[in-house]
């Protein structure tokens, strides 16, 4: 390994792409440096103080199952879990933690602090220093405020907001980064000398309210769930304490007064001009966009377990501090709110993912990535899901390793990056288990069966997770085999033995599995034929794999047939323009985003199943050739 | 109370003095507002991460004793703790802590989000309120970044280090508060438009270092002391286990790297305009002040029990980033030391003190308070000693009660004040013992003696707090009853019974008092005589007592002559050019410090004790006049 470098990888960012990125970087054993504006901003939560929920938590498992931190992080710092979604199937269950911010910040902090090979530095880059020759541009290091240079083989983008961060608060405007924090003014100019498209997104927070000054009476309390489980397959136990949320609602008052403040809110009057998020819109949008709609839910939930603050969530805004206060006094349980932050939004730029490829490398910048909302999309879990897989590939291709690159049927992290990298995005981006064509299959409960293998072959996977990994899936496998061997026929003394249980006579010989299939309750066949008790994960997994075997039998004939277009790859180098039946718009769009694949490319918007032919006739004719 | 306005007292700040301020206020039940630039910096340590020492001890007992909270958030966040100067008399031991800085702020954050009477807001205040009538200036309120106005009947300045902040690393310069957080600029302008005079000094902080990179093997342990008290009275156990730090020097390499890069020093090539701690110099001004000393000690000291950031104590410099990581590398145990911040410098604007009254009121204001670094001090202690005053005089003008003046005899307090109102400051001004003339009597061991009784009548001590101080100070005057009363002559008996126990035969009749004050220690009379046993700190106090009786009487006499000096009030208004035989240095200087006393007036720099003697003359007469 070259160590003429001061580093291997320089990841510039410390929130949750960043620690991310760093932390599998240096894990992998490659010299790395992660920096930071201040530490004492590492793994900080400016937005909801919480992890997980619909889609996001599926990245959560992904990230642990792959060796990520964020699940540990957010078992340790929990104060609330829910399972949500119990009522749909188990594809759509996802789960939900309330964190201690402040606790989550401390644990991110020391975690990273004692990882080897990983050095903390608190800096500001202005630059991205690059060498060009005949093959293009790569990136040799980073140029500081102070002036130091720190050279690497590669370098991480995960600037986050910071990137010419503006907060909007009504008619108060400044650079700053979010909470206030030091803005990267300089950075944004290097990255646009350099040839990269930067977009113009925003996003925003609500107000935190001093908990003294709400009636909490007039909510309706929602409170944890002790069963629900961990976000990480190593947590073996979660705080046994759980702290309350509560739940209100807006209504015509609260509309009222945002619809005659309007003309103040700079979304309105033309004073943001990034885009915001679509899935997490601000309450003038909400009010603007759903005119019909009488009311709005919102959850009151508390920052952490050593303060008064309280997050209100669902009221994200940019309307000056004198509204703010307006509309929320309208609530129930808000009238007297008295506000301790006001809401704010913050614009700021963040790189057009189109010029990413599916490792998060940057195209046309030899040794730089790029995760989290750099990429223009939202939410933790998104960012740190991007910050993994970034600092893997950045750590596997200083060592010529191939890349890896998660397929859309490997996991929501696959979904993530492909829709980033092959759809790009307009707004920022959020993930939701609608976005995934194969829900099914991937499931939250089942992440460390579809990717643990892959992180133990990368090298992130503890020999204590294997291990424990191991014993869960050899014993899924044992109790799959016992049933699929126990075969019932449809005796008199078996059919008096289901009766007896309330179950519907078996008719027909079947396996215990088919039995398990159609009664779906693992414990109560254990009872009724002696089968050996199980750890709930076992259980769970057994009990879905029965329950959902056709559906998830098709699903997978279905990625088996995408995946012989999956793996047609298409030569990276591929001249479209040479291609002279290929429609123009088709031929632009595929040489902007170099699609790796037949499949990438037909997800690509612009290109047209018809594209799609000519161009499989164009490669087998090549193929032929050669 | 007038209520018509928002608040009582608005506090602009919220580190150790406005901390202090609000919560004063806030307990004394005036409406209090704390307001802040971020929640997330309430009481921040930018500095030592430690409380106390030679004379700021003093400071924190005595805040105590009035029923501030510095010590029992000290107490609470403690992760070391020494008593210094035990080889000296009692009048200089001072307690010194190591505090988890984040654990400190995460304490006194929950206390003044739980304190009645407060409310605590995030926001930049951009201007003072004020109306003028015939008799002068009154602040009315503040003025905010978003144009919101909050009343109120008085205003407490806590600025800190944020006025005009301006952070100063080598040839790196930003506006900026400690930290990185954002400045308060126009907050300047706005005290300037009021007429007050400002003045520039700056302060500076170390290098903190990864402690995995450091061989503290070279280094010598310094281990916490487990019988060290607590710094509150009311504290009563304390954290057990206590974490080392670390001394290691400075040595002739080190010297020659800042020696030979003094030309890229802010502080001497010009760019600092700030006057900075004499007490608390950078290393290249100690380098340059003390050519011929070979070393300087310098002491590694951790940021907290969760992270490896050690401040190197000693270190504080301005130099650009790679020359601290040269100078650094040359100390023994951290050759390979790796910085994670750098040390910088910061220069703020703060009131020239003179402006103020011993009660901290500024003058030509009414309404309105200054305390801390804003008034020309450093240090959290002094911080958080003025604060406590501002917060108690405010909330006292307003009730039109009269002010709390701590005189220079009822202890460190009243020196520190006194100091800067009557003497000003033209650099950062820190507490020493030295300051104090009454050293004996002002004592950490006796703050609550001699404080907690006036605490008590102005409402801040709690009936905990109370019970706990009477029972002691009964027990110490139940033991020195008993030790006046019993009265021992040399016969045989008691003699043998003295030589047994190794003590010097009594010769002639004396009190137990007096033998106590020959022999020391309690314990040894107690058992030879069969005396009460005692609790520790009131045996600390009947021994101190017992045994510096002489002297603490002499200093007695000294301040009850003084007090003559100090109770010849000069009327508020008196017109100096009117005293014609008056000196003009010395009629100006009068004029615009306005004395409260003789006492005062004598300590004035350019006041002689002619002038004096002509004041008196003048006052006599006017008096025989009326």
């Amino acid at each position: 390994m070259n160590t003429s470098t001061d580093y291997d990888i320089i990841v510039i960012g410390a929130g949750h792409a960043g620690v991310e990125a760093a932390l599998a970087a240096a894990r992998m054993a490659r010299r790395t440096l992660i920096v930071t504006l201040s530490l004492d901003n590492i793994a900080m939560m400016p937005c909801n103080p919480s992890v997980g929920g619909p889609g996001k938590s599926h990245l959560v498992r992904e990230i642990d199952a792959l060796g990520g931190e964020m699940g540990i992080a957010a078992d340790r710092a929990s104060i609330q879990r829910r399972l949500l979604n119990t009522g749909k199937g188990p594809a759509v269950h996802s789960l939900r933690m309330q964190s201690d911010k402040f606790l989550y910040q401390r644990i991110m902090k020391e975690t990273v602090e004692n990882t080897a090979n990983l050095d903390v530095r608190q800096l500001l880059v202005t630059q991205l220093l690059t060498e060009g020759n005949a093959e293009g541009t790569r990136v040799t290091g980073v140029l500081c405020e102070t002036g130091e240079r720190i050279t690497a083989r590669a370098v991480i983008l995960a600037t986050g907001t910071y990137l010419r961060g503006r907060i909007i608060l009504g008619e108060t405007i400044y650079d700053s980064g979010p909470n206030g924090q030091r803005p990267a003014m300089a950075l944004s100019d290097s990255l646009r000398a350099l040839g990269l498209k930067l977009m113009r997104f925003k996003t925003g927070t609500p107000a935190r309210v001093d908990r003294r000054t709400l009636d909490l009476t007039k909510t309706s309390v929602q409170e944890g769930d002790p069963t629900a489980p961990a976000f990480s397959f190593l947590t073996t136990e979660m705080r046994a304490e759980q702290t309350p949320c509560y739940l209100t609602y807006t209504n015509e008052a609260t509309h009222e007064v945002i619809r005659a403040n309007l003309h103040r809110a700079p979304m309105a009057n033309g004073v943001i001009e990034g885009v915001g998020p679509r899935y997490c819109p601000s309450v003038e949008t909400k009010i603007a966009r759903f005119p019909d709609k009488e009311r709005h839910q919102l959850f009151l939930e508390p920052e952490g377990l050593h303060t008064n603050e309280i997050y209100v969530q669902g009221m994200s805004t940019s309307l000056p501090t004198d509204v703010q206060e307006a509309f929320l006094t309208t609530i129930p349980g808000l009238e007297h709110a008295r506000i301790m932050r006001p809401g704010y939004a913050i614009e700021y730029d963040c790189l057009d993912p189109l010029q990413l490829t599916p490792t998060l490398a940057v195209k046309h910048i030899a040794g730089l990535y790029s995760a989290g909302q750099a990429n223009g999309t939202s939410g933790y879990e998104e960012a740190a899901a991007q910050g993994l897989i970034a600092g893997i590939n950045a750590a596997r291709e200083i060592t010529g390793e191939e890349p890896l690159i998660l397929r859309r049927s490997d996991g929501y992290i696959g979904v993530l990056i492909d829709d980033l990298v092959t759809k790009g995005t307009d707004e920022p981006y959020r993930m939701m288990t609608s976005r995934a064509e194969y829900r099914l299959i991937l499931r939250q409960d089942n992440a460390d069966l579809r990717l643990t293998p892959m992180g133990r072959s990368i090298g992130l996977v503890s020999d204590e997770r294997w291990a424990r990994f191991t014993a869960k899936r050899d014993a899924i496998e044992e109790t799959l085999r016992l049933l699929d061997c126990t075969k019932l026929s449809p005796s008199a003394e078996t059919e008096a033995r289901l009766a007896e249980a309330g179950l519907q006579p078996l008719r027909v010989p079947m396996t215990l599995r088919a039995l398990l299939s159609r009664e779906g309750r693992y414990d109560v066949l254990a009872s009724l034929f002696d089968l050996p008790a199980l750890a709930a994960d076992v259980k769970e997994e057994v009990e879905i794999m029965a329950r959902y075997d056709g559906y998830i039998k098709k699903q997978q004939e279905q990625i088996a047939r995408m995946e012989r277009l999956e793996s047609r790859r298409i030569p990276e180098g591929l001249d479209y323009s040479a291609i002279t039946s290929l429609r123009l718009e088709a031929a632009e769009k595929l040489a902007a985003i170099r699609p790796r694949s037949i499949g990438q490319a037909a997800r690509i918007s612009g290109v047209s199943p018809a594209d799609i032919s000519v161009l499989l006739v164009y490669l087998e004719k090549e193929r032929r050739t050669q």
